[in-house]
């Protein structure tokens, strides 16, 4: 069995890649892994937005969970989180608690954390290591013009309400797997579900066009309240124009409607923005190469709530409520 | 019971601060609990020294620990890690997975967290909650001017090395716990080994005079041995001259030399200075009111090895191992 030192050298630091740097004084540069802090710095002008997560077995993923893929999705969910802010993307550190040093384990989920983390020039820049069951906490670093980051507070009434990409397939794939509902023969849905991809270039597009932002991890209906309480006002939406894919579309209208307003895991960002954006907002999907849809209004009411309508506009009574990690039992 | 969103509204987002402002520009200024990211920058001309740790329950405490206790230790190791680089405390973000949502726990452990938080002006900016065996994954944010942070790289051959305060006594009350040896009658042993004191002041106040440091967190001769090989330098170590308390001074040789160079959990800080410094730190020690103890030189081999030597000079031969967390098993 390997030693702590050599598991973190191993796997980690020697694939660990310097920070940019941002100073022209070399002795004073950045510093990763290896010390007692790393040491970094926003370039001029900007603030580091800095989020964390925490994955636990059993919790949010399966046991059997392709390693690879759960190195993917452990350092997606934070990129997403940059994402939701208009943030770019610039280091992290990983905190991982293991049952065993299983080596051929150690090394297909360290592949699939480098290969998203330099997809987006995200460097590993500090971490820890320990004994214990199987516990990954990753906190992530991207940079933000100051003032420019899409907060979930600045939603103002009359503004429209946009999903990108397909919300629901995460949640059909989780519900394909504890047998509710058949896997599609291509397994499009444990996809969605294990390897989420972090909408990071559309979060910076959104820079300055967006009013409020964040990403629906938890659920639309649950993660839009967020936007409405922190804002201080309502909104209608139109179940039937949140967007979902061809396969989720097969399901009953009840299991849809699950799937794509109170899902979860679906990483996809949910926004706002002034009527009078929805020009530039068509350029930044086609630049992109993300679907944008326009599925509701802010209202004017103080009171943070979700009126539901469907296509044809009549008033829909749902019962749906956000993932709690505390209620799950 | 409390859902997640209560939970970490009633213990930790309601008593979380907003970091400190560092620009005049209030709508860009700092953000802190309730949005995707948290939002900080260093002042001007500084770094930010960032350091995660995790803490599990049967590894790095024992399941019955006083949960305040828990989350003072949980913070105090990392606000070391900021020590050692001679950085000042700014924020931190706290990651927790928790079997329950346990009230009594909570509250206990929030105020131990917080009471160390608030001595050192440290806020809370972000989190998550989640349920899943017990552990603390926090990540510590301070501030060091560009070009001063006291690296592990930085020991030159003629160094004298030291350490703060007394070293032994959390791995004396660990082995007392153990039934090793009786524990005192003041329990003064356990007070180390639960309530780590991190030498925030000291550190700061080496910058510019120290060369090399870091936070003996595994054992003087293992932390030791990580300045030797970043500075490939060697050192020769007066066994005899490490300081320790007088209730440690009362075990036999073996398990007094166990305690003090092998013990870990101490938190004091181990550093290298040149000779010119001395009377500078015999100011320093009496200012910040932490005794430092000069304990041996760092030698000119570039082989990173320790000579262990009694108060005579004659050589020790001593068998040490820093803990490992594969290995303890």
């Amino acid at each position: 069995m390997l030693s702590e030192f050599s598991l973190i050298d191993r796997y980690f630091a020697r694939r660990a890649t310097a920070p940019a740097p941002r100073h022209q004084d070399e002795a004073a540069g950045p510093l990763g892994i290896g010390d007692d802090c790393a040491l970094i710095a926003p370039p001029a002008g900007h603030q580091l937005a800095i989020s964390t997560d925490m994955l636990v077995e059993g919790r949010h993923f399966f046991a059997y969970v392709d390693p690879y893929a759960l190195g993917h999705k452990a350092l997606a969910v934070n990129l997403s989180d940059l994402a939701a802010m208009g943030a770019a993307p610039h280091a992290f550190t990983l905190a991982l608690a293991l049952p065993r040093a299983d080596e051929a384990w150690l090394e297909a989920f360290s592949n699939g954390l480098f290969d998203l983390a330099q997809r987006y020039d995200c460097a590993l820049i500090g971490g820890d290591t320990t004994g214990g069951p199987l516990n990954i906490c990753i906190t992530v670093f991207g940079d933000v013009p100051h003032g420019a980051a899409l907060r979930r507070d600045a939603a103002l009434p009359g503004d429209d309400i946009y999903v990108s990409g397909t919300l629901g397939d995460a949640r059909a794939g989780l519900g394909a797997i504890c047998g509710e509902w058949p896997m599609p023969e291509d397994e499009c849905w444990k996809h969605a579900l294990e390897r989420p991809e972090p909408r990071v270039a559309l979060g910076q597009a959104l820079r300055g066009i967006a009013h409020a932002a964040l990403d629906i991890s938890d659920s639309l209906a649950g993660d839009l309240m967020h936007i409405l309480k922190r804002s201080n006002v309502s909104a209608i939406v139109d179940a039937d124009a949140v967007p979902c894919s061809d396969s989720v579309r097969t399901l009953p209208d009840a299991a849809r409607r699950q799937c794509t307003l109170a899902g979860g895991d679906d990483y996809e960002l949910c926004f706002t923005a002034p009527s009078s954006a929805r020009d530039a907002l068509s350029g930044i999907a086609k630049r992109v190469g993300v679907p944008l849809t326009r599925i509701g209004t802010i209202g004017r009411s103080g009171a943070p709530a979700i009126a539901w309508c469907d296509a044809s506009g009549a008033p829909l009574s749902l019962t749906l409520q956000g993932f709690d990690h505390f209620h799950a039992d």
